[in-house]
């Protein structure tokens, strides 16, 4: 029994796309139709026959679906469901897979009043952006964090539930606020760090790009995999989570500054004991799967 | 023609055992000696037959040796230098591994002075540590820094980088202040800033460790590697580069403020303009060989 038989994904890059391609795999009988704001998108999805169908308008992909998933950066999502808002069927799900969920709700929920809302978001990605980067098994073993509004229908959340564990995700209720909170620690002020020493290692007159790169293999080039994603979705995340990357972000600075004290004034004990809190956290993430322990990421040394 | 045929590694644990290993691999007539400080160590050393001897003194290590390699911590140096200087042969050169440089060789100078001290830092290594962790291929492909004082014997050194690049290092020579310089950009303050992220995550009332560790996908994980790292070998490293690790924080914490202020402002333009100048780093970094270019690391997503 298939949670939906009819899906529509607006918005074809990495999460989309991968998103079709899970459903093909998982779903084989759904239908898929796809819409990108990029016509060079939708003509490269096409190509890689991703979708069932691939629309020229958001409007025009979402008249029969049951399920409309948007896939855009979060600064999007209130233009592109003003968009589908004349097309949408009265009983369509609408979701998203966006990073930040209080302000895209309240977005949706202007530009879609009594329609049903269940915003979602699957912790899953890569450094990688476009069509070509999807592939089916990115949600498999990953959470999907779905947070709908108090007055949602029960079922609504179930149906949705069951087509994210279909692609593979493990699923997890959460209020939209608390959602903010939890991934601004996970995910959006790691990404925030990781721009800034990217860049402040660029800006450096002492040291030449060229010994960064070549001398990455120290710790830095780590970091590099998350700066190099998409700068559009992320400009977004940050303007939309605002409040909770600013406490996270106030919370890393004093701690760092403890630590930079402790440098400066040459109290070791304070670094060994910060330092040897930490191996801890890393051996849970990998014996809970949520990362692999082969030594280095597993980097070919060969 | 091999540089040297009787090596003695002081310290075997990630990367002393590496080294025993990639010389029974590249130079396998090589005699190894070994000593570790701790007695399990050395037990676990002779089990693993990664050495021809392990000795139960440094001294007695340093015999017949014509190279001795201290892969201690940067802070264990001046006493490890100590302990080795009245067996020391007259001609053997002494290296070592550590992460900084200048304080190294303080260390190593005036504990024996007048010897021929060449010292040196393979830019490799993995959040694991002790002798189980090493393997023979962990030099393959990296750079190895070599920092000679200005009086050094250049044959000294040209043997130094033969041997080596017999383990599959690449050779650079360079001057030790600007060694630590460097390897504070690229090695010490993202150890830094990792350990901080992580012990933030750890510290929050709002927000369970066991978030942390479920949604860790979103990006923190990334950190959390580094993060897991030898906190005795990483204090000891920020105590002997001080300078040049607060110079870095300084710049990376103005930085930092500066992006802060930004997501304050809802200044979406800077967000963008400084987000999108990192992804040609990575890049770079891919194609110089010092990463791997598969998405997410190349984690398995099945």
């Amino acid at each position: 029994m298939l949670p939906f038989a009819r899906v529509t994904i607006i918005g074809l890059g990495l999460i989309g796309s991968s998103l079709a391609r899970a459903i093909r795999a998982e779903m084989p009988t759904v239908a898929i139709t796809g819409h990108d704001a990029r016509a060079d998108v939708c003509a490269r999805v096409v190509h890689l026959g991703l979708c069932d169908d691939v629309t020229d308008t958001a409007g025009a992909a979402v008249i029969d679906a049951d399920l409309v998933i948007l896939c855009v950066p979060v600064g999007a999502m209130g233009e592109v469901a003003a968009g589908i808002r004349d097309d949408l069927p009265a009983d369509a799900i609408v979701s998203d897979v966006g990073s930040s969920k209080a302000s895209v709700f309240a977005a949706l929920a202007e530009h879609l009043p009594g329609r049903r809302i269940v915003p979602a978001h699957p912790v899953a990605g890569t450094e990688y952006s476009g069509p070509d980067a999807g592939f089916a098994t990115l949600f498999k073993g990953r959470w999907c964090i779905l947070t709908p509004p108090a007055d949602a229908d029960s079922a609504d959340v179930t149906r949705l539930s069951a087509f994210w564990e279909r692609l593979g995700a493990q699923i997890e209720i959460m209020d939209a606020r608390h959602h903010d909170l939890v991934l601004a620690v996970t995910s959006h002020l790691p990404h925030l760090i990781a721009y800034t020493i990217v860049g402040t290692a660029s800006d450096l007159e002492a040291v030449t790009e060229s010994e960064v790169i070549k001398y990455s293999a120290g710790g830095f080039r780590d970091f590099t995999r998350i700066a190099a994603s998409d700068p559009t979705m992320w400009r977004d995340v940050f303007l939309a989570n605002k409040d909770a990357v600013l406490e996270m972000l106030q919370r890393f600075t004093e701690d760092l500054t403890a630590l930079q004290r402790a440098i400066r004034w040459g109290d070791g004990d304070t670094l060994f004991d910060r330092f040897a809190r930490t191996r801890a956290v890393r051996r849970s993430i990998i014996e809970q799967g949520q990362d692999d322990e082969r030594p280095d990421f597993g980097r070919s040394h060969a």
